[in-house]
């Protein structure tokens, strides 16, 4: 089972696919999707959903996964989220792609075993759990990866079921 | 010219479509995009995106215009905005139909001549404006209309120019 997991931020959205089967997890492809520094807010979008769809045609996963926010600093920045993760997540949608949400210390557990861990703690038992020769680069993909590991282990037909929802 | 007005709310989006020209607007189709009530959340987005596409495959608009929204009641709010607005959007920057924001203020402006005016004023004059000879049903349509005559008033090549930005 192929699964992508997304953390779509304003700047840059980290990506993760991995592969779950016979009880091991193995990652295929990880990094950002960044458009340049200097490209106006809305132009993001439609590049940040073009190199999700150049993704998708190499590798259709059988799922996606992404955290459940529901919290930022302000409503400014809610907004400018949403509409990053409205284009993130549309492909995938427009695909028949299903897309799971996890609320964040949920991710953190399922990696860590604890919903309060650092993002570095997130990122070094990501590395051990795909037995990953190099270190991840960037958070955003560490916590793409992680939310997809994340699925893995409680999506539907693995035990924990049912923490995931459409 | 055509021009397409879009109004994106979390349970509907109200769109608007007018020609421009001659110093003459007129209404060529208008309404409201609404997914069955019980539609999930994640759904609505490409519910709405196949709609949206719909509606470009019909009538190619060269510009569209929405509010800049930067406000909203709580971020929990503006996170859903932000998701569905994000989902309005794309299919038109993925196809470079520019995108025009305008302040709520400056689209009561441009319609009734007071940025301070209730949307039922907004609604009469969006109908003398076009002269309609029915009244328009939904305010989000009314809405979207009012956007779209904003960037006919205000838009580039036109008196007011300038304040139009992609």
């Amino acid at each position: 089972m192929l699964i992508l997991g997304l953390d779509p931020g304003s700047s840059r959205t980290g990506y993760g696919l991995i592969e779950s089967g016979g009880g091991r997890l193995r990652a295929l492809t990880y990094g950002v999707f960044q458009p340049p520094r200097d490209t106006p807010f809305l132009e993001r979008l439609p590049h940040l959903a073009r190199q999700l769809e150049d993704l998708l045609r190499q590798a259709r996963p059988d799922a996606a996964a992404a955290e459940d926010i529901f919290l930022a600093r302000n409503t400014r920045v809610a907004l400018k989220l949403g509409h990053v993760r409205g284009a993130a997540l549309l492909p995938l949608l427009t695909q028949g792609i299903p897309v799971h949400e996890y609320a964040a210390r949920l991710v953190k557990k399922s990696v860590t075993g604890f919903g309060g861990a650092e993002k570095e703690q997130v990122r070094r038992m990501v590395r051990m759990l795909l037995n990953l020769r190099d270190e991840i680069p960037i958070l955003d993909a560490s916590d793409a990866l992680a939310v997809a590991i994340c699925h893995a282990h409680a999506g539907p037909g693995l035990p924990g079921a049912g923490a995931a929802r459409a």
